[in-house]
This record gives structure tokens, C-alpha cells and sequence, in this order.
């Protein structure tokens, strides 16, 4: 189970149902989270051959939406697995972002939370290639070098993914980074804000989701990057990066105003 | 991409997600069946490699709530299918139903309406075992026999399920079967509505779904085996078989009639 | 593991890999029977993750080459098992022609030799659809409802399959058919001697191999269905069935005796 | 099909199985290398759904025991895959080295000897990551952009790949690693030889493998990592890398004579 904009759902094309077999159960989540009782409501059938059965509950701190769950939001969740003997899995693409926005260590929203197997991301934050998956109860971890190989994802040199990782958690670099990516992008929330547009989400993390006026979007893709995240209404996603500027952000947002005329 | 209430969604485990990987786009559809519009708005980012791709449609005829598509319905469907490079497969367990309702050939309502790929049920019509496939497009079919066999669904003594299809489509069998079933489901749905009851669907196959009082559903179960469809309105699903008689629908609804009180 | 002329490693197409995701390794067997040495000198790289893992050794009894594993044998290939943490599986579409030839009950040479999964057949011997899976450890059947299921082996009408092996497994009708059909093989096999025709394996079961002349296998076929099972040697496979009778045997083998000239 | 000792074969753990559902048709190859006679030998019961279809060749070039195919070898089993509709694969982990060896082109053992698809290794001759799938036929990669997602093999920035190849082909630097690599391998053979032991294979890249006594083993890998290539035999494999040194070399084997007193 997984909010329908999860990564999983819509960004991966369809590796969890070939690599797992399993059935995504997609759940519609306005600000990208779930909730405890949405899930409870999912939870159908239980002992019916027939029916696939709910094993997982994967969610995305923070989550696609750029929302960050809070530590009783994440215990809810955990109750809702523990009762039903279900896997609690975090998507840690932005962990680092997460935990400068609830200023809280990794273990706190993590394993003291209830999660069972979390995948600690880099990419987002300095790193070139790599993942690391953290499991919280060893037993879970048993077979796992070889799920690891038989899903293709041992590197040939893991020593290249291991050094970054390394780098990334030595004196607090990754804080650094969320620190720098998370302010810009509340600076860039506000001043879209200032200039008269909406801003459809919290901006709990590095990303930004606005309204934009259709015309203005094409002429800015033209020098920026970035994607319309929802067709129908213009809602599009800005993402500020570790190397963005405080001046790349002021820039930007002078250029949006200039196309609003 | 299918109904919400689909057979391949809710009651074949995760089968086609294990065999095909696959996602299936469940759609919600009050009366079981799907929409053209529906789909269409469903068929998104194509060409992104990151998403999941729109690729085939299917649907049950009849539908899983005793609903039949008409031959409109069903062309618009196909012609989604056509204009978007996408498969039309139709499940067919209760093909002998919808024919009958429908007044149709099974060629009008499956080749001749756009429908690529078939399963023609039977057990659901008298067979102990055994589902035909059928493909309009022979190029669709070049590999189905090492298909079929690496999916386990070559029996050793396929002669067996012949020659129950042999008998199925001598002489009609199929739809006398089907006309006596639709005529129970029918006179079962007016039984229901004359004692008070509310028949939910349309009565368009060998089912009836009606919403029975929380109270008289355990009592009825241990005489009649029947599911509860929807467990927060009880409404329930009451199949007619091709060997029920006149004579247990009606001593069926005495009883309901007797539990109401 | 398995041996090379094994039904799961020839016979199956590549369900096995595709359902399981696993490696057969396939072991010449001259004789269709494993022997536990060979089993031991295949476990490799154990621990290792670049290397596929030793789990399961599975057989047939009787082989496919129709013949039949002693209790001995049998103990020390589930020896082997249990020193390597492996799971012993038997494949018995031919259990009972293998029970009477060793006279022995079904669980002395399965249960109690230390076999940990078996497939029942049936249709080797008078059903027309069927297979039970045994789980002589019951924690290994665990999940198997939904393997099953997920495996699309779940028959709609279970019912007629239940009945069919409520009649095999009555007042020994299962053992009345095999040993029939093996008095015909050994009948076919000392008929084929006689007329001077190499039989190339013990007949132990209700399967005949012998080398034929090229020139009579294609005029024969055109009576008699049956396979050449090594082309380059022309040995063929002749099987009796439970319904096959003496006096067709005798046609035949009066038949060969007339092609040899 | 691919030879015994193929990398996809024994150092993959079941991910081709897994993610293909197909059965590696095992092939002992004494040096490394099938021939033409060993693959159609084995293309069997074409066009029986029972059997699992014969329909690609893989090989590496160079091989795992260091030889390298010849261009004549290459369309000799090119013209088996032809003749037999099957898919010629070439695995290039050490594509480089074989260049060298044959002073030939990448195109002139690739496309032109008949391969269909290569994976051009670069992480054996100085990448970080990263290996390129080129088709030399460009139907087969109509969907490859979705098969490599849904194999999990779509980097999150692609971008520090391409920068990799870009300077591995730029200039001849694949070569000049290469060069130097297949000639420190060549020096490896000679000097082990020179001092008495066993050189098992022709050295055409950059492996050298060679008998050791038993008792110089352990104490050797103390200092130098490398693996027991065949227990029984104490036949070892030694690498040579893009930054190994002559100096290095010769300190191996200056250490090998010591222990062998």
C-alpha cells in the first residue's frame, strides 16, 4: 500500500510488481501522505486465497509532494503494521531533507518509529550513484545479499558507492546539504507566494509545488528544467538542488515575474 | 487497465502481476463496467520510460456485478484501444449470459466489436474444467502454446476439456444453460424486489445483488452459500447456477421472506 | 537439482524458472535416478552471493526413465538434504507404480525416507485432472493457499478433482491400475527381448525403452503414439496405460515382430 | 545457451532466470570458448511447447578463462543463431582486451561478426560504474527503454555513466588500459611458467590462470587477494588491472618463488 503518487506507483515502471509480484494498492493522498486509517480501510480480505493479501505499508519521508511526516504521523502508521502483520517500509529518497525539517535524528524517525526496512538515499543530496538499505529487524535481512544480487543492483565496485556514503555522513555533510536545500526552497515557496502565486503544498523539504499560468510554462521550461506535475490543473514541481544558489533561486523567480508581466 | 470490482483485480491473488508484471489501473465502475472515458483519462505519460505504460484493456462480459456491456459500449471501448496501441481482452466466464441478453452472436459482441483476445469460460455454464482462448489476431497468438505451457495451463489430458466444450457448443447446450440461468437471476431479482428489498444492479446475467438486513444474512448462509459483496451496505451477491430450478429460487426467497418476518 | 532427463527440466517449457526465479541444475543420469554423491559434488560456493544457492533436490518416482528409487537410496539423498539445509522434493505422477514395485506403502518411502514436498499425480493413473501437493513438514505449506492461487493451480470447481482422488485412493482402485499396468510393461519388455530387441532400463514402472530399427519406428507410429526419446540411438519410449490390456500388448509387440521381418 | 563457466551463468545468482524466466543451457567449454558444433548440438525439440526453445547464444569476449574468439569462431556461431532464429549475444566485460588481441575494431568482432546485442563493459578497464547494451539491430531495442527500467537498471543520473564512456573512448584510452593490462597478463604467464608451475589457458587478456600447490595458496592470498578458480584442480586465477604495474608483477612472482622454496 502506498499513496498513488508514490515513486514506486508512478515512477518506476512496473519493476515492484515484476521483481515482487505483488499488487501496488495505490491511495489517493492529497498532500503525498498517508494516513493511518486509510490504510486500516485498504486492509481487506484477510485469509482469502483469492484476494491478494496486505503484507506492506511504503511511504516516502519526505514524500513526493515535498510534505514531511511527523514522528505520530510515521507511530500511527507503525501501530496499523504491527496489528495487521504487515512490513513498514520508508522510501528515504530525501531522508536527509526530512530530518533538518523535523529536527530530529534519522534514528528517531526511523527505527524508534517503527519502520522495518528503510532505503537511505543519496542522490538527492551530493551523492553520483547509490542507496543504502537499512533493515531495523535483522531477521528481515537474512537472505538479502542474495535479493540484492538477483535484483541486479550489487554494483561491480561497491567500494565507489561505499566512499560517497562515507563522505555524505562524516561531519554532518548531509545536514549541511539539507540545511542549504531546504531553506532555498522555502525562500523559493515564499517569494512565488509574494509574487501572487499559489503554492499548493508545505514546503517541508526541497521542492516547491506551485500553480503556474499556463502560458508562462513553456518560455520557462526553455531555461529551466522541470516538470508539470499535474496537466490539468498546471501544477508544477520545482525542485532545489544541494549546488543551487540563494542568487539561481532570486533569479528564477525574477524571471517568473517578468513572464507574469 | 480494468473495473475496481474486476476478477483479475480482486480475485486472482497477485497472478497477473507475478506472471505478466504488470500493473493493474483499477478503475472504479458502480455497475461493473468501464467507461471509454474512463480509460482514456487513465492513459497517461506515454513515452515516459519512468511510468508505467497503458497497454491492454480489459473487461468481463458479463461484468462481475450481472451487468452486460452493449455493442456500443464495447466499440467505444475498442476504439480507445485501437487509437492508443492497446490490447481489448474480454473475460469471458459468463459469455453465454451476456449472449443471451444481449440477442447476439458471440461474433457480434467480441470479433466483430473490436475485441482482440477472448477467454471464453465455461465452468460457470456446466463445465467441470476449462476456459478457451481465443484470439482475433492470429499474430497475437504465434507464441501462446509455449505462452500457455510456461503459465502451467496445459493440462496432461487436454482431450478432457475438448470434448466438454464439444458437448458445451453442440446443439446449443450453452444456450439453454444460459437462457434458464438468466431467467432464474431474473425471477429471483423480481422475488427480492416484490418482498421489499433492494435489487442493486440491473439483472442482466445469472446474478442478483441485493441489499439484504444485517440481521437475516448469518441465519440464511448456513442454509445457502452465498458473499456478502460489500460488507459496509451488506450487499450481497446471489448467483443462479445452470442446474438451480424455479422451484429453490422461490422456496429461497419463502425463507428470506420468513427471516424479514 | 535434478536429472538432466527430469520432466521439471525437459518437459515443462521454463515455467520453473519463470515461476521460481530458480536454476535447475541439471545432473546426467543414465538411468533417471540421482545418486547422492552426485548431488553432494554440485553444492558449491555456499555463502557466496554471486552464486546461485543449492535448496532443492527434486526426483521422480518412478524416474522417467520408469525406474524406481529403493528406500536406500532415497535416505541418502535426503541425507544429503539435511546436511545441506536443502529441501527433498519428489515428483510422484508416478507414485503408485512406484509403490508396487517396491511393496511398500506410499508414506514409507516418502514420509518416512525423509521426503519433505510431494506431488501426488493422478492422470498417469485414471483421473482426468489432478494433482495433490503433500507437505510432509507442515510449516512449509504455510503460505501455500496463496502460492497456489498465485500460481493460477487453483481450479474453480476443486470439487471434481477432490472426487476423483476420493475414488483412486477407495478399496485400492490406485493399486489395482498400477500394478496392472506394470505386469503389462514387464509383459512388453520380456515380449520385446524375445523377439530380440535391446530393452535399454529395468522395467519398473508402466514405461518400456528399447533401441528399434530405424526403418520400423515410422510405420509403427502410424498405429501405435509414441515418442523416440533419443534420436541418435532410436531408443524409444513405449507406456502402458492403466486401460491399456495383455492383448495389446501382444498386437504390438506382433506388430514390431512383422516390421522386423 | 552459454558456456559452463559463463559469468551470467555462475556469477549472476538466478537474475537471469528471475528476470527472464528462461533456462541457461549450460555448455562444458574446456577453454572458456563454445563452438558452433557444441550450440547446434543442443538446439533440441524445436517447436514442441513441452520443451524450452532454444533462442539466443551468449558469449564473453574476452571469455572468463581469458581466451579470446577469433572472428571466424564469432561467425561461425553467428551463422548457427541465424540458421536457427536466435538472438547472438556478446557479453564485453573485457571487450577492450579482445580488441587488443585481435588488433581488430570493435566493429569488425561485433556488428560485422554477426553479434545482435553487446554489453560493453567498462568497470574491468577503468569505469567506476556502468556498462553500455548496444544493438546492432535496431528492432530489438524498440522497448528496451522500458525493459531497462523494469530491470532496475535506469541510474538516477545517467549523466556521471556517460561521462565515464566519454573518457574511456576518447583519445584510445580503452586501449592503452588495455594494452597494458593484456601485456602485464602475458608477463604474469611467462614469469609463472619460467619458475615451473602450470599456465592452464592461452593468456589473451588480462587473467592468467595457473596450478599452485596446495600450501602455497593461503599464505599467498594473505597478500594478494585472488580466487581458487577449480578446488579440486588448485587452479587459480590471477587479474591484472588497468592501474597494476610490471613492478607489481614481478613482486607477485618473486613472493610465488619464495614460497615454493
Amino acid at each position: 500500500m502506498c499513496a498513488e503518487g508514490a515513486h514506486i506507483n508512478v515512477d518506476e515502471s512496473t519493476a515492484p510488481e515484476k521483481f515482487l509480484g505483488c499488487k501496488l494498492v495505490a491511495i489517493p493522498a492529497a498532500d503525498g501522505k498517508l494516513t493511518a486509517p486509510q490504510v486500516k480501510e485498504k486492509i481487506q480480505r484477510i485469509g482469502d486465497q483469492h484476494h491478494p493479501q496486505a503484507k506492506v505499508i511504503s511511504i516516502s519521508q519526505a514524500s513526493e509532494y515535498g510534505t514531511v511526516y511527523t514522528i505520530d504521523e510515521l507511530r500511527a502508521l507503525s501501530a496499523v503494521a504491527r496489528e495487521h502483520n504487515m512490513y513498514f517500509h520508508m522510501d528515504g529518497s530525501r531522508i536527509a531533507n526530512a530530518s533538518v525539517t523535523l529536527g530530529k535524528s534519522f534514528r528517531e524517525f526511523t527505527r524508534d518509529a517503527g519502520v522495518d526496512v528503510l532505503s537511505f538515499g543519496g542522490t538527492k543530496n551530493g551523492l553520483m550513484f547509490g542507496e543504502a538499505i537499512v533493515f531495523f529487524r535483522t531477521e528481515l535481512a537474512a537472505n538479502f545479499m542474495y535479493t540484492r544480487k538477483q535484483g541486479m543492483q550489487l554494483a561491480s565496485k561497491m567500494r565507489f558507492i561505499s566512499a560517497q556514503f562515507e563522505a555524505l555522513l562524516t561531519n554532518d555533510l548531509w545536514k549541511r546539504n539539507a540545511t542549504h536545500t531546504n531553506k532555498l526552497a522555502r525562500l523559493l515557496g515564499d517569494e512565488l507566494t509574494r509574487i501572487g502565486l499559489k503554492v499548493t503544498q508545505k514546503v517541508e523539504a526541497n521542492g516547491v509545488f506551485a500553480i503556474f499560468p499556463a502560458e508562462i510554462i513553456e518560455p520557462l521550461q526553455k531555461e529551466y528544467p522541470f516538470y508539470v506535475w499535474v496537466e490539468k490543473t498546471n501544477e508544477v514541481r520545482l525542485m532545489c538542488s544541494w549546488d543551487s544558489t540563494e542568487g539561481e533561486v532570486k533569479k528564477f523567480v525574477n524571471k517568473v515575474s517578468e513572464l507574469l508581466g
